[in-house]
């Protein structure tokens, strides 16, 4: 997914950019990513503290020789909603890897554009005076460290530093970013289910490679898109067109209206897991089921497939056109189901192992947005 | 518990001793600490391998400024016995941590005097050619991290780190050492429920302070005891005599003689939980339950406590005095639960607080063995 030319002109990211940003990256977080409206909390408080604001550097313009760092919440979304963010201890996290690295950072650049983790670098940025790249790992969120573009790519997240409130640090050195994954999920419980995470150290050269380019743009621009779509009525229809300017090439599908008729949610093995059921207003139809982890993850429609993961599954309100996270779902809400296609870097054979339905213990197997459309 | 004099002439520990230690550990691991048998056989093959041998260095001759670093296994006993244990991951762990003090380490500490982590100091230090101290910071086996006389004394077990056999390393750093314990067990949960553990680095001075003295001796004696104990008739009855000789100022008790009539295991959360019910050889008579975690913990004549944590309760064969470690304990068994005295260090209310029988999530009122047996 690449934003379209015609917003490309975002260089310095203002309070107002990210505002746009938190909103437009809470639909990319397809249900997950954390509640974006905490970070946007604290981001108005961490620019008006200092008179400050990031610098937005796109990929290309990124100097070869240059230390990038990933900066990101890893945890539960139900458990950082109750948690405050505090800037320090996401930068003490980063320093102590920089100390690691024996190297100070040059720009840092998002895990994810979903949701919360895609302002937690701006603010980082905006504190330390550094760049944020505009890109990121994912194009959307996924649950996982290893389920990024920057891991497909053969790219380690390790060494990499985890640290919470209580400025406890750890350090993870792991040769395998599955084995990397499953370590962070462990010391993420033992810190209480959310921690910051500061990981994928890697040059610019290796961030031209492998990030996934332009996606604070779009974030930015799809923002502007659900502003405008909840201003106006066909609210939804709006939303959609919106989507398709702002991204090159997306496929944007209508999934289904409906109200929510039952939802179950658990928050174990430091995730939100459990899926949510849809129903037509007027109760009679198709039924529908929204399975997620994090995020929403497979769309079926009576038990047969409409949209799966990596594709993009997003609830949005049916009246205001607003993103709903898989945390904030609940019985009764009135909800429209998008599907959007993903970046194609996560729709290959060995993508699909890391972040297809099977990935996840799901049974589907993985056919394009597109595809299972036309079906 | 102190060794006696008698005992106080071991100086270099040739394999014999470690085998005679490995013995004596395993009844002080009061069920835990891992099995020794399998840190004997890597013991004996590193002694082999180089022509080595290990100095023991009795506390009050250690240097006030020499860096002690403490080396252990950690993880479930039940594990550790399915994982092939190999000195070099715990050497890299070693020097993991040595390269972020920026020091080497001048001798080597045992963490626990039970079971399997009794030796593991003396394998790394026999490799490295380093001393290993006598003492430790137990006098028995405990299943967590903060539950040392270190800790209790106020070392911090910070920076530590974790190592695996695929290489990978955390290394950690909390301020609070049962914060640590929570991390290091989703860490070692992560890393298969087994891995290595460097911590508490602390001076020779500390160590002085903190440190349970002359441990190795009286595993050493205990070992001694054991051996002439099984060779004869009366073997409970020479056994206790033997301890009673080595460790001054024990209280030793025989608890119960029975068979196994029920064992109930499970490895979870990263321990081997569980318990063991006892009954009379002839089926009548007081009915005896043992709980534990890692190690024995709690033992009940008829719902009333007889030996509580931090006391030793020791599980020995009835015929040949051999100790009976909690993964070992099988249906039909005939043995003799033994009730040793523990370090006073641990007696005091602060103590109990992390070691004591509520601290393990039990109900009982901690009453020393002694003042059981009088009730």
């Amino acid at each position: 997914m690449q934003a379209s030319d015609k917003a490309d002109s975002l260089r310095r990211l203002e309070i107002d950019h990210v505002a746009r940003i938190a909103l437009g990256a809470t639909l990319l977080g397809a249900g997950g990513g954390g509640d974006p409206y905490i970070s946007l909390l604290a981001a108005r408080q961490i620019y008006a503290d200092g008179d400050r604001a990031a610098d937005l550097i796109p990929l290309a313009e990124l100097d070869d020789e240059a230390q990038v760092i990933c900066v990101a919440g890893f945890g539960a979304p139900t458990v950082e909603k109750e948690r405050l963010f505090e800037l320090p201890h996401l930068l003490h996290g980063m320093r102590t890897l920089e100390q690691h690295l024996g190297r100070k950072a040059d720009a840092l650049i998002a895990a994810e554009m979903g949701g919360f983790n895609a302002l937690v670098p701006i603010m980082a940025a905006a504190a330390c005076g550094l760049p944020v790249i505009d890109g990121d790992g994912m194009g959307r969120a996924f649950p996982e460290l290893q389920m990024t573009s920057f891991s497909l790519h053969g790219i380690s997240a390790s060494p990499f530093v985890m640290t919470d409130e209580h400025r406890d640090t750890v350090l993870c050195r792991s040769n395998d970013n599955g084995k990397g994954e499953r370590l962070a999920r462990a010391i993420c419980m033992g810190m209480g289910l959310f921690c910051f995470l500061a990981a994928y150290p890697m040059t610019g050269r290796e961030a031209k490679r492998v990030a996934i380019a332009d996606t604070v743009t779009l974030a930015h621009a799809l923002g502007g898109a659900i502003e405008s779509a909840r201003s106006g009525k066909s609210s939804i229809e709006a939303l959609m067109g919106g989507i398709r300017e702002s991204a090159q090439g997306i496929e944007v599908a209508r999934l289904f209206d409906g109200k929510v008729v039952d939802v179950w949610r658990s928050t174990e093995r430091g995730f939100v897991i459990g899926w949510l059921d849809l129903a037509p207003l007027n109760g009679a139809g198709q039924k529908v089921r929204i399975e997620f982890r994090n995020e929403y993850l497979a769309c079926t429609l009576d038990g047969k497939p409409r949209a799966l993961t990596p594709d993009l599954i997003c609830l949005v309100d049916s009246e205001t056109a607003e993103p709903i996270p898989t945390p904030d779902v609940r019985y009764g809400q009135r909800v429209t189901a998008l599907g959007l296609s993903c970046d194609p870097v996560f729709r290959t054979g060995s993508a699909l192992q890391v972040v297809g339905p099977q990935a996840f213990g799901m049974d589907y197997a993985y056919r394009p947005l597109e595809e299972l459309g036309r079906a």
